[in-house]
């Protein structure tokens, strides 16, 4: 064992220290008002009640499948055939079913208490918020750190654990194929978690917007309206828990991956360097951004944007010297200096995060053309507002791929110029682990968002002065620009990790075949049932896509319905007699039905990309094809489409939103130059756009990040399905 | 040469000859009113100038590309080199050049003529509606015949010509190399007279109702809104001559394509019969395709669509037979009754066409779910409108990826079932020219759709009497039916031969390399150059519909404009202080500025998906990869995800559509049973959808299924640079 691996142990104990003592910080927070606890409260039980009520139907779907996993795996894959050995039959299926449980407990729980702390960041918030800007972004910031460290904590620590626990020791070249169901587990978490959350969120979003600004012509987070709790909820099982699973599943599926593909080279070395650098890296990472988040300090006076990114920018130059040192201790033994060439990799990884920060700035802030383009568009009405940012969302998709296509190439070629063999697929994986490296941070950012959201909503229904609502409202827009940069983050890792963990898959089949690597067939378009198979794989990110979209519609037209009936019932909650003595809507109510709904309304776009492949494969099985290579080629072309739509959902979405931004913020002016602000025709358009964005940027989009990655470790635990 | 072969001559001049007679029959009718001779001649000016400043516009391209083409293929494609042989440098690259020239002139020819026709059938239709609407309904489906049997006879007797000019009859193995360029010019002019005519036709179409329904309050087509020539010319420029260049296009690279299949089983057998199979299959679909338009008779009481119908199943019928007879006496001398696999693989992409016309119908008709959704969805305004149509548009991916996927399979399956060698990829050919059989009978039921669109649009200006309205407006219902089933089937048509493009794209890299078939390398997407090719391929797609889809943007401001302006130079164009003297606006200047507008946008997105595969298989060769495995691996994603991009756009377009017209017949009612009808906000909401479906389903999406077959014939053409 290499003295650099106890980093691994390391990080992950100080990482959750610093989880305690974020935690313990951030509690000791007044907070606030009576009416700010109240609406505190509020939100905190409903969001409690949600997330209980879907991680148990996520438990129950999880013990299923795990089940399924080991029976069908241990029957259909090869147990007793000629294929048997360590990667085949019940020898590898009671190992995946208890790593996939493991891999989802782990993240549920993670999940749970990032959240916990989040919904309890919200409140405090706000009340800092009224002695000044400084103390609000360290509460928010802290709140979200706790997320975002105990979830990069605990994948780190989970899949070390389990790694060891099956034999890593002993036999490392055998234990990561053992422990994929802990990736799978991750990503099954975090599919239903954002898929659950994003439908959630939306819907309350567009049902509160519907029935309150719309139909009864109140503001936005009125005490009022019944939907108002359940859409500040929505904003922490959305974005918080959603994001958090998301990108919980990244770190762990992709490390396991990257061990994958570093057994080959440990076969010929005996090195586990090979496998175990990806633990390292993060290691590394895990501390960078430590003392990038200690390192923040928000100056009264600017914008706290300006704050967090000096603390990224702290953790990205600690990452690179961390990355340094993984790189030249691990391997310069054996590579003699062309280790330097996986730092070049690495480096590519991390270059790729900071330009996708830049890109996705372009094309969501209206300072620059896209979001004007669409702004302007408004003046002519909804149609031509959705024509534009249609477009626009479309365009994105030409910096995606450029950054993905290039990062890939790039990181291969570093990878060959080590001359180890194969070890190209090993330098994408070094970018990619490079570019995993920031994630506790950029999590962090994440998780900031939604607790300044809630905590400028808790302040809007607490009546808070004018100062107050300024910081919160400050703090509400960065947290806008961090959430959609999170996204940009996680698109561009998944479509980095796409390539390795193909390989990872390919690996695997031929492990299963021969009990070595590199053994695999090609993945050959030009046969027919692949390319049928790439096609079919297409058409699930659209069918995904739609079936997300329109459960987000449904679940919003059964809140609508609740919020008119409550209206009906008691015309008081709209208008009091007694201005003194409103009469108060049954929030909770509003709040069940919403968890309800969409919870059952995540169930059909949830098993579709579980079903899909497994039903493929078995299907070209049985007509006697070569199953595996279809569903290779299903699972690299669908991770193609899946990257192109959610870029186009993301951005398209994160576009929309802004425009009706610059047109609240009296940007935009008519041909004789008078100001085009709140409550003309263009903002009304705005409007428009902005919602139809909104189930793109958080609900489908976000979710098509966790189907790629969903495919990838579905089929990798299912290939002795396929190879039969 | 098989006697059978006889029936190719006999069919393309029957159907020269039919298209005379079908000619002569309609200029011999009546042009009525003389109102309406000059609304006739207005729309009759606008077509013709945009026309010729359009093909002008592409001649000068075609010119430039045929000498590109030349000295590239040429120059850097091997000439003097190692793999110098019949299919490299010099030898090919004059033929392709040549063959490109006559294959875009083709298109052209057949594109005007069917044009002028289709012009000036408009208004004798109109006329004719004064008398019966079986008049009617003859003089529309005549004059759509005449574009739909020349564009088909040209596409068949130019292939069939240059085949033989090029030696078809020595060297029979060699030829189709030398033609492909013909595919090539036809999917150049087809997709710049796609994409020309569709950005006209969309940006006319919203910019008249912009500026006239919504901001001066002027019903439709109403004589005062000087952009309303204008949208009457885009009907037939895009509708018309857009899906006119793109049918020539399919029939005739998919033909060169099938025979090129062919020569692999040539030269084992020496038979003929593999190489000029596709042709004869193509005569007996002409003369099926005759029958059954001759065989229509329209009942006074009628549905038209029934009538059309009954034409289309006799084509059908005849189109079985053809095959049959085509498969029995080419191939059983050498199959022996196996030939019957191939009759079965013919049948599979009738059947097909067949099942199209179902699904398109149950997603844009709104006696299905689809469209009733879309239009309940209305209820809630046009977010919630948009919102569903997008997740219909999504969800019709799944029944088009289904109708390939099976298709493709299954007539491999067959195909393979002859016992020949690759045989396989033959069947798809089978079945795609099975497909193609009934085309020229298709595409006379699209043309009659811009001709009936017209005729009612002439009636509307002319102030017809509410009886002829009423005929006329059911034609135009009818058009919009025909014109929605056209494009699910050449969307279908260009997926089902999307395999056999790929096929012939690999023989001709192996030809090239080896002067023989079949010894191409495999497009193996496990290696990192071939997957960031299909990645890009896929952002290439969504790049050309951000382009296409802002060209109409772009385009319709400028006529928004120009409107503005006459209103306001001449105020009396909308409110005369005379009503019998109405100032008359100047409809040419508006005519003239939208096509020179529209024609400028075309530029930039049609020579993306020709500069794309070139560029990328140039710096990837220039990289040292394995450049044409690369734009192998770019041609099939680019088809995968164009055609479900196509499918999301045609489709969602007409259910948008339809919802709109579902509402505007009254079949809406609100909670309490009340009719949501025109003027309502549901037909607000709803007319919004319309708008934004307008530029998916008859500018991008259709313009998708040129650059799918475009893609295919430029690689073709170019592969000689790539092998280097």
């Amino acid at each position: 064992m290499p003295v650099l691996f106890w980093i691994v142990p390391v990080a992950g104990v100080l990482a959750v220290l610093f989880v305690l003592w974020l935690a313990r910080n951030v509690l000791k927070h007044d907070s606030g008002t009576p009416k700010m606890k109240e609406i505190g409260d509020m939100i905190f039980q409903g969001a409690w009640a949600f997330l209980k009520r879907q991680y148990s139907t996520i438990a129950i779907f999880s013990i299923v499948i795990a089940i399924v996993i080991g029976v069908l795996v241990g029957v259909l894959g090869g147990s007793g055939g000629e294929a048997e050995n360590s990667y085949t039959g019940f020898a590898i299926a009671w190992r995946t079913s208890v790593a996939f449980l493991v891999g989802a407990a782990c993240s549920a729980i993670a999940g749970f208490v990032g959240m916990y702390i989040a919904v309890k960041s919200n409140v405090r918030c706000a009340a800092a918020a009224q002695k000044s800007l400084r103390e609000a972004v360290n509460v928010a910031l802290r709140g979200g750190g706790v997320a975002g460290f105990l979830i990069t904590a605990l994948s780190l620590i989970g899949v070390t654990a389990i790694f060891f626990a099956f034999g890593g020791y002993n036999e490392p070249e055998i234990a990561p194929h053992l422990i994929i169901g802990f990736g799978f587990g991750a990503s099954f978490v975090a599919l239903f978690a954002q898929l659950g959350g994003g439908i959630y969120t939306k819907a309350a979003d567009v049902g509160a917007d519907l029935v309150g600004k719309v139909e009864s012509g109140i503001p936005e987070d009125d005490p009022r309206n019944p939907a108002v709790i359940a859409d500040l909820v929505g904003d922490n099982v959305g974005d918080c828990a959603g994001r958090g699973a998301d990108l919980f599943e990244s770190t762990a599926a992709e490390s396991i991956g990257a061990m994958i593909l570093g057994i080959a080279a440990y076969l010929v070395t005996k090195n586990i360097v090979w496998i175990l650098f990806p633990l390292v890296v993060r290691g590394f990472g895990m501390i960078a951004s430590m003392i990038g988040l200690i390192s923040v300090k928000t100056k009264e006076s600017e914008n706290p944007m300006s704050a967090l990114n000096r603390g990224y920018y702290v953790s990205l130059i600690l990452a690179v010297v961390g990355l340094f040192i993984s790189v030249y201790f691990l391997f310069n033994s054996e590579l003699h200096g062309k280790e330097m060439w996986f730092f070049a990799a690495g480096l590519v990884g991390i270059v790729a995060s900071v330009i996708v920060v830049f890109v996705t700035q372009y094309y969501t802030e209206f300072r620059f053309r896209p979001v004007r383009d669409i702004a302007e568009a408004s003046k002519t009405g909804p149609a031509t507002n959705i024509i534009a940012g249609m477009s626009v969302g479309f365009e994105t998709t030409f910096a995606t791929a450029l950054i993905i296509g290039v990062s890939l190439i790039l990181s291969y070629w570093f990878g060959t110029q080590t001359g180890v063999e194969g070890a190209g697929v090993f330098g994408t994986a070094v970018a990619t682990m490079g570019m995993l490296m920031t994630c506790p941070y950029i999590l962090t950012m994440d998780t900031f968002g939604p607790i300044t959201d809630n905590a400028n909503g808790i302040n809007e229904m607490a009546g808070a002065g004018p100062e107050v609502r300024r910081i919160t409202d400050k703090l509400d827009a960065v947290g806008n620009t961090t959430k959609a940069l999170t996204k940009g983050y996680a698109l561009v890792s998944a479509g980095l990790a796409a390539f390795l963990l193909f390989q990872a898959y390919l690996d695997q089949v031929s492990f299963i075949k021969t009990g070595e690597p590199g053994g695999y067939p090609l993945v050959d378009l030009a046969r027919i049932e692949v390319f049928v198979g790439a096609l079919l794989a297409a058409m699930v990110v659209f069918l995904f896509s739609a079936m997300s979209v329109k459960a987000v519609g449904k679940t919003a037209s059964k809140i609508i319905e609740e919020v008119r009936r409550q209206f009906r019932a008691d015309p008081e909650i709209l208008n009091p007699k007694d201005p003194s003595k409103p009469h108060k809507p049954d929030y909770a109510r509003a709040v069940d039905i919403t968890a309800r709904a969409g919870l059952r309304e995540m169930i059909a776009p949830g098993l579709l990309p579980i079903l899909a492949p497994v039903i493929i494969g078995l299907v070209f099985r049985w007509l006697g094809y070569e199953a595996p290579m279809v569903v290779a080629g299903f699972l690299m072309v669908g991770t193609i489409v899946g990257i192109m739509m959610a870029s186009f959902m993301n951005n398209g979405g994160g576009a929309w939103d802004n425009a009706k931004k610059m047109i609240e913020d009296n940007q935009l002016k008519d041909e004789k130059g008078n100001v085009l602000g709140k409550k003309t025709a263009a903002h009304a358009a705005a409007v428009v756009g902005d919602t139809i964005g909104d189930p793109l940027k958080d609900t489908a989009g976000p979710s098509l990040h966790v189907l790629i990655k969903l495919l990838a470790t579905v089929t990798l635990v299912l290939a002795p399905l396929f190879v039969g």
